[in-house]
Formats: structure tokens, sequence, C-alpha cells
């Protein structure tokens, strides 16, 4: 694909999700629930967030993807994370896994591994969680020792790479590494995102949003098109809000304006970069 | 009740809860749980949220009206809810449903069943979960099978004309069914109130804060006066904030000062229309 | 210790937070659980929130402090609390306890009573919460009814005084009294901190906010420092945000900014007494 192509099909996509409002169903984190519900929302989906097993499984078959963000455990995920991740793969639903925190906890660990075989469309996390999740995988690229901080990444994205790489090529999907830049790949080619703000880490759930928001791309474009137009639509948000606010409070609340506001054209002519693997 | 009379109820209501700061307790959904204590605040309420039956029996008892929603159900809520709607009933609290998403799940099914017979004061919801609601407890206007659409409407305001008017007849309360023109009705006048935004459907929790709200408003009014004094201060508040922003982030910010800021004249002032059904 | 040595450690306190980004754990409820995330992110801090007793272990050992708040208990806060609680006692690492609503529900006072005996090295509240837990605990100035309305107080600060003291005594730690003019002591020295907002009770966790800001200064300080540092910084953005808007929806907003900006040396400053208990 050239960079033009490419830039063609980011635009389809925004302008494809504006035009039909995606159902995107979620199993998510309390810390940033509403924040991704409001994201979603903001970019032209339509959010729907469960706990239960079977009502996870009605919205795997009733939306047209999924987001699975394991940040705060609940005992039900022991049973609805596992049937959820079977129904989508079984059904070939497409689906986002946002491996938050790998490596905390034996339950975490346990989930995080099943859904090797249930193969997610893309995976978005930080360098630190992507390596961490090759590494629970055994992929190449992994570290045996997560060295995730909590919810924070201690590697830079370049780092990543390999594990991404080797990510992407078992599922198939996509991988998209958070970052200062941001790096997304398919297993064969490698796009670098540029922009944001160094406001992003300093609010909770730009991560887990920018999840949310790609499972809404990923109902109208492939893996790699809607993990590079949900990091797009972010980095231009980000690096546009910046410009307007002095805090993080603020920052929070004009990125969600300034995703209501990007249009296609200027989605999609957001700076990358792409290369072969 | 002439419309005049109606206006003066609805400033009364305003008035005592502004001056009375009212308890309001809620069992809710995760995703928009603080934008509802958030709106109830800023009508002039004070909010507690719980989980576990035995402290939805103890709000239940030490609170002024109570919020019930059923959007992200936990196990524990098969305990909770009928517990905590018995306990209403049996000592005639009055309260408010929010039937989110009916139709989703058989344990969702199962709670909003049996809520039949507690007889919630306030139902609100939008078109297609009135429908639905109407269907499931088996009354006019109600459809067997729910189209509902995760949290959103399928259905016209009016179409949901003869459900709302058979729910309300049944609870011998109110029903308040949101959309772009708002019903309310307690069964024998219907009201249609005006104003809001179309930044409404564009962030979550515009419908669960009002069912918070309105159940704020219960606590010194009756149903129909707390259901439309609810819609009313929503569709005021709506119609300011639009003007005020260009995006969702900051609509929903903007939205709660104008909820804090409406005055009881103006609340009882805003446009509406009543007819007998 | 003189005033003058107090500020030293409060500018002390600000900046080795901001230069070392602490790692602080929570478990908290999840109506403010987001707020609480953010205002740890604007001073400087990094935030994770958990669920299961595992998960609460991994944190509090991972942790520079841990923040515990008892609003919306879980069922698995059965086994969660007691033990992550007993961990940090076991460890020495330092926790903040806030408990929100004592007197709700046998759990919540069953759970409270526990955690006397793992002395919690900061105690947050509003003065009937800290009045009650005293009483819960059989310490001086405690009484044996809670006067707690939900999450509201409804004694003055000045009624907690002994309350807190006795608290602080047993704990060996600190306790934060929170209300118009806030109450800090350590059993021995009491502070009287200065500032705020009417908005800040019309909001949602300006309280549970607080208590996990006050963890975050508790990686870097006393239990004194520590609460009278978070309690300063409260004070000095609520003054500064009231002056910049007119409702509570931008307050909860620009209040984030302004602990975002906060100096070490404004922080510092902020008016406070001291006095021998």
């Amino acid at each position: 694909m050239t960079k033009e192509e490419i830039q063609k099909q980011i635009f389809q996509a925004v302008e494809t999700v504006k035009q039909t409002n995606p159902m995107v169903g979620s199993i998510t984190n309390t810390v940033t629930i509403n924040f991704v519900a409001n994201a979603q929302l903001a970019v032209g989906g339509s959010a729907a967030m469960v706990y239960l097993p079977e009502e996870g499984e009605f919205l795997a078959k009733a939306s047209g993807a999924i987001y699975i963000n394991v940040g705060t455990l609940l005992p039900i995920y022991e049973q609805t994370l596992p049937h959820v991740a079977k129904v989508l793969h079984d059904t070939g639903k497409p689906w986002v896994l946002d491996p938050v925190a790998v490596g905390i906890g034996s339950m975490r660990t346990h989930l995080l591994r099943q859904f090797k075989d249930y193969k997610p469309h893309v995976i978005r996390g930080n360098a630190s969680e992507i390596i961490a999740l090759a590494g629970l995988w055994k992929l190449d690229g992994g570290a045996a020792i997560s060295k995730v901080r909590g919810v924070d990444s201690t590697d830079s994205v370049i780092a990543a790479k390999t594990a991404a790489v080797s990510l992407a090529k078992w599922t198939g999907g996509a991988v998209a590494v958070s970052g200062k830049t941001d790096l997304i790949t398919d297993g064969t080619v490698i796009a670098f995102s540029y922009g944001g703000s160094h406001f992003m880490p300093k609010i909770t759930g730009a991560g887990c949003s920018l999840g949310g928001v790609i499972a809404v791309y990923l109902t109208a474009a492939s893996p790699f098109i809607a993990a590079l137009t949900g990091t797009a639509v972010y980095n231009l948000a980000g690096t546009r809000t910046e410009k307007k606010v002095d805090g993080p409070g603020s920052f929070q609340i004009k990125f969600l304006d300034e995703l209501y506001k990007a249009s296609a054209g200027e989605i999609a002519n957001n700076p990358f970069e792409i290369e072969e693997v």
C-alpha cells in the first residue's frame, strides 16, 4: 500500500463511522469507563458497557466490534472475559485488546494467556505492555519479566518494535504501541504516527479511550487502518487541544471536543510515515 | 390541572430542593455514575451510591427518594435490586426506574420483570426502552420484541405514547420518555417538554443523570411534577449550553453549570404543552 | 516544629513528588475513581486502581503509598480490604484511609473496625466521619451513634477535634478533617488550613480525591506533612478556581488545572495556623 492508498482508507473509515454510528460494546475498567464511552461517541460511534458473561456475549453478537480492557478486574471477569473472547473468535467479530498492567496478579496473567488463542484483531498498549504480552505469549521480542509499572510504560516505543511485529504476525491483525511517537504494525508494514501532547500522560484514560476508539474504526476498516486511524485522530486532537489549555483538566474536556470536530480529511492528513518490517 | 397550576408546582419543587438539599440514594451503572452524582448535586440534591443489598436498604430508608438504573449489572444486583425495590414498595418510598438496555440478557429481563409488582413512582427511558418495558410487563403499547439497540433508541417518542400511558396507569405514577421532544404522562395527562440540544445524545449519561435528577425532585413533588421538572431543567440547560460550546466535552461540563444556575422561575417557564390522554 | 520548618517540609514534599512521579495504588469507590486518578496525576503522582485481594497486595508492595476509600463496597472487598490493610501494616507501607459513610451497613462497620489494628498513617474524612470512626474504635471524642448523612457531614470541623486527636494518637499518624476550615493533627500539634471554595461540596469527589492526593504526598513526607500539603494545595486550587468559574461543572475541571499549576512555593505559603493540642 502506498501512503496515498492508506490515507484514502483512513478517510473512508472516518466517513463510514460518522455516517453509520456503529455500536461498539466494551468490557473495560471503572477508572476510565466514562471517558472511553465519551470518546467513542465523539468520533461517531455508539457505546455500551457490560460485566456479565451473557451480556458480553449479547454485545459481542450485536456490536460491530468489541473493546476489552483488563484494567480493573472484577471476580466475574474470570468467567466473562474468556467466554466473550471465545464468542468473538468463533464468530469472527473484530475486537481490540488492551492488556493494561499485564504482569500484575495471577488472574490477569491467566486471562491474558488465554487470549493468545482468540487472536484479537488489534492489540493496543504502551511499550512495556506490548513487550510483556509478547513475553507472556512466548513470541519474539517479548520479555519474561514485565517492566510494567502499574499502568505506566518504562520502555520506549521503538524498544517494543520486535514484540509488536511478532504479536501482529501471530494474530494476523495489527498492534498499536502508544508513546511519544506511536508505532502501528500489521506484521509486514510499520507506520509511525506523529502528534499528540505532553498532557496525554497527565490524564487518565488517554490510552484506554484510544483502544475504544480503534474498536469503533474496526467496524469500518482493516485492523491496521483502524489502529492507524484511531492513533491519527488522537495525535491530531492532542496537538490541537494542547494549544488551547494550560492544565490537564481542561485538556481532557477540550480533547473530546477536538475528537468530535476532526474531519476525515484532517485525520487522513495527520503526519505519519511507513516502512517495511 | 391548568398549565399555571403545573408551573406553580414546578417552581415549588425546585425551590424546596434548593432549600432542603435532599439525600437521594442511587444504584446505578459505572459508566455515568459520576455524572449522575454531579447532576444531582448541581440541582441542589445530595448523592450516595451503593451496590450491596443491606446498604441499598439503608439508603432506601434514609433517602427522600431512590434512583435505580440497571445499566451495568453486577452479579450482586441479583440480590440487591429485588431486595431494595421491595423495601421501597413496602415503605412507600418514591423511586425512579431507568430500564436501560431492557432486553439485553436474562438477568436484566428477570430483574425488570420483578419490578412490575414494586411499581416505581417514575419510569424514565428512551422510546424503545419504554415500549420494551411495557411489552415485558404485558401492558398496552408494549412490543414483545425489544428494538433497544444497546443504550440507544430506534423508536420515536410519539411511538411510545400508548406504552407510556399504560405503564403510568399500572404504577399509578409517571413515565418520562426522553427524545427530541420529551413526553411525560401520569396516565391521564400528557405533557410535551421542549428544548435540549443535539449534543445530548453525543455525551454518555444525559438520560441516566436525568433519571437521577428526577429522583431528587421526587423528594419534593408528585411523580408527574418531578418528571416534568427534571425534564424541563434538562431542556433549559441543554438549550443554553449548546449556544456556548462547540463540542461534546465542553457540553458535558457547561451543562452541569447551567443545571446549577437555572432558577425555579426559569425552569417553570421552560416551554411545555399539555393534553388529555 | 516552627511554621517555617513546616513550610520547608511542605515545599520539599511537593518538589519530590513532581520530580519522582511516585506510583500510588488505590482501592476506591466507583463514583469518583476517575477524579481521584486525575487529581493524583495532576499533582505529579502516578495512579493505579484495583479490586482483587492479590492485586491489592501487589500494588501495596509496588507503590510508595496506598489510598483506601470504602465508598462503594463490592462483595470482594470483604476479602480485599483486610488483606491489603494487613500487608500494608506488616510491611510498614504508608496508607491513607477514607472512612466514607461510616455507619452505613454491617460490612462497612466490620471492615472499618478491623482497620483499627492496621493503623492507617493518615485518616481523612469530614467531621461526622471522624467522630463516628473514633466512636467505632472506642476512642475519646467518638460518638456511638453515627451522624453521617450518606457522604455528607452534619458536624462542624471543630466538633471533631477531640476525635481527630485521639485517632492520631492511636495510629501514631495524622488525621485530616475536611470542612470550611480544615483541621490536621498528628496528636500533638493541630494545623488549621484556610482557603477552598463553596463549590467543593457541590461536586462529588473533592474529599475522595484529597485523600488520594495525600497518599501521593505520603510517599515523600511524614503523615502530618503529607496531610497538610494535600489540604493546602486543595485550599489553594479551590480559591483560585472559584474566581474563574460560575458553576460546579467548570469548577471540577479548572480545579484539576490549578492542582497541576500550583508550585511548591505557593502551596507552602497557603495560609495555615498551628497550635499545641
